[in-house]
């Protein structure tokens, strides 16, 4: 279909389905060390208990309860338990001095903490201690399995992997993490007006903004960005990059070339190809294509860079995120600090800052305004049938 | 000094001023690609006009706009102007196709949307448009540096960079970003009785969990980990670990060997070396160290896992996102979902997770308990004179 015209919800239906095939990730195991931010692809079970042992939770002296039941009373010490110590066997009726996180002996049920007793062998060369504090059987011991048991599940599948699931999947000795693969994008920018940076601005011509801005765009929601090319507007060197665009990657994403122009390579490639070149009623952003090659997705954005990003925003990042099992991105409402008026029949995405006192359009409705859109931090939604809101009014707002 | 007290406030002012020397941070300079949520070094200001050169907002026909003051009128076509022509020169009364992005011809004032035209080539064979609405001048012409002109400034230093900076970046070509150096934190976990994962547990064993949940911490807060070690409970060990350390990063964090055992070899090393042992009125996290070697801050924690990713949350996290210019997180007040009774004496961090109720304490008091510390995603934050607190009253609630 080609010149066809859409809603926006029409056209984020159109692209979920496209993308629908992302949702089922493939598993991968990385190192714990790479683990940060990625998402568990299953839920992890703990293959031991925690604690492994039963330990002291104090520096002190363990010993039976029954044996300091009346107080004060002296004790014979039997050797020192540091942390990392072998297991042992009590001796009722004596203590041990022992150290925090130190395996209790056998036949121990509690520890006195080292504040409560006095060490003998300084003052009178015995290898006594007198404690001076009754201690309930349990106190101040660890029960192995208390935090955790093996075979319970520690963490469930999904967790966005923080510093603290770090800790944990370490404390039952995982060194290796199943996450859920990332989304392969491919990026290429088209236009035969576009260089790079770097490289001579010669008249008519602009730096490709694009392609380094989908790029970042797919990566900061999640994606890994496996090529990122360029394209002039020559059929054949469009093709070829698409042929190695989806041979890499799981979705492609390509900018320019779907217009109304005389020279729209995308277009011109793909719509053969099955491709769908639509109309979406939304400003910045209104040409739109999609289209599927050797059975991946591709996104066709128009090239405005602006067109562009808030395409990205619109039709992308959801699906993305959602894929990648990052959480999603929630618009808000927030009054307006002036009156707006919005364009009949297209629903406009105003380009934003949010502050204490609510949402400011910044920036002209230019699509080209790229300089301009640097300076929002958000998307100001308005609804297709609204053409003017007051002061105070609540509007949609999807943070960028 | 060894074995002072000190209230939590009193402890972060002094980490503060330790770590103040990671506030001025060196510029690096990175690759645009490479810029995604690095935080700008200094104010950009734009090298060239945005735009570059006039251009066409639209597909159509630049005019001069007194040509078409009066419709239907018919012009001749001078040519086809593709986005990335060259500059041209227009002849007063005749029309040139042009499409989006393209140089308007020096002395053209206006583009008329091609929607607004009819093409007579395509009927009589002849090089002429018929053009039926008016313009006015400026119509659909973008002006040279209307998006930003050459010299102002595009993005302030500080700015934390998200996709929509990398295409205005992109935009006026840039290839490299000066950003601030990340911050080098080395990590070194203490304690004869850990081993790694991947190893068998041995009796009275457990698995060192600090070592990558500090690191996982460091990374998650804008810092680069340039090393990750462990020291045996052996000071010669420790010391050589420290002396590496203190050689390749800006901050040391240690966990381990800071309490009131026999052996305790950060105090053991450090004590000697000016360190300062200190007991902090908070649970968990109270025994902590602090010293300068060689110049180079070091951070020892308590050796208990939630006690050092508490500490970190405590007393570095805001340190290294500021030092990072990252922002900061910030605390919120929520109600509690249950009763909570309060250690007196000592400022206390419930491990918590927040709803759409408030915030309920999860996981027990036991600063071994890493698997529980793992279901939280918040610290409740109890003040040290706070002994009992009601459901439904206000807490302060510190987001992990």
């Amino acid at each position: 279909m080609t010149g066809g015209r859409r809603s926006v919800e029409e056209h984020v239906e159109h692209v979920a389905a496209l993308l629908a095939p992302l949702r089922t990730r493939p598993t991968v195991k990385v190192p714990l060390a790479r683990a940060l931010n990625r998402v568990l692809a299953e839920p992890i079970h703990a293959p031991i208990d925690l604690p492994a042992f039963r330990n002291s939770q104090m520096d002190g002296y363990a010993v039976d309860a029954a044996a300091v039941a009346t107080v004060p009373v002296t004790l014979p010490v039997r050797g020192v338990l540091a942390a990392g110590a072998g297991m042992s066997v009590h001796e009722t009726g004596t203590a041990r001095k022992i150290m925090t996180g130190a395996p209790i002996p056998e036949g121990a049920d509690a520890v006195v903490p080292v504040e409560d007793t006095t060490d003998n062998s300084s003052t009178d060369g015995q290898a006594t201690v007198t404690v001076h504090r009754s201690v309930a059987a349990g106190t101040y011991v660890r029960e192995r399995g208390s935090d955790i048991a093996a075979g319970a599940e520690l963490l469930p599948a999904g967790q966005l992997i923080a510093p603290r699931h770090i800790a944990a999947l370490a404390a039952v000795g995982m060194t290796e993490v199943p996450v859920r693969a990332l989304p392969r994008v491919a990026v290429i920018s088209t236009g035969s007006e576009l260089v790079f940076g770097g490289t001579d601005l010669g008249p008519g011509k602009i730096f490709n903004s694009n392609g380094p801005a989908l790029a970042a765009s797919a990566l900061a929601n999640g994606a890994e960005v496996v090529s990122v090319d360029h394209s002039e507007d020559d059929a054949e060197e469009f093709a070829l990059k698409i042929a190695h665009a989806t041979d890499v990657a799981e979705v492609v994403i390509t900018s320019g070339g779907v217009s109304k122009g005389d020279f729209e390579v995308v277009k011109d490639v793909l719509g053969p190809r099955g491709g769908e070149f639509v109309s979406v009623a939304m400003q910045p952003g209104g040409p739109q294509g999609t289209a599927v090659v050797d059975g991946i997705p591709i996104l066709a954005f128009p090239g405005n860079p602006v067109s562009a990003l808030i395409s990205f925003e619109v039709f992308t990042r959801p699906l993305l995120r959602a894929a990648a099992g990052l959480p999603a991105i929630e618009p808000s409402m927030l009054p307006l600090t002036a009156d707006l008026t919005s364009v009949a029949g297209k629903r406009q995405f105003f380009r934003a800052r949010r502050d204490g006192d609510g949402v400011t359009v910044v920036s002209g409705p230019g699509s080209h305004l790229v300089a301009g859109m640097s300076g929002a931090d958000a998307l100001l939604d308005v609804a297709a049938d609204t053409t003017s809101l007051r002061a105070g009014d609540l509007v949609k707002v999807l943070p960028l």
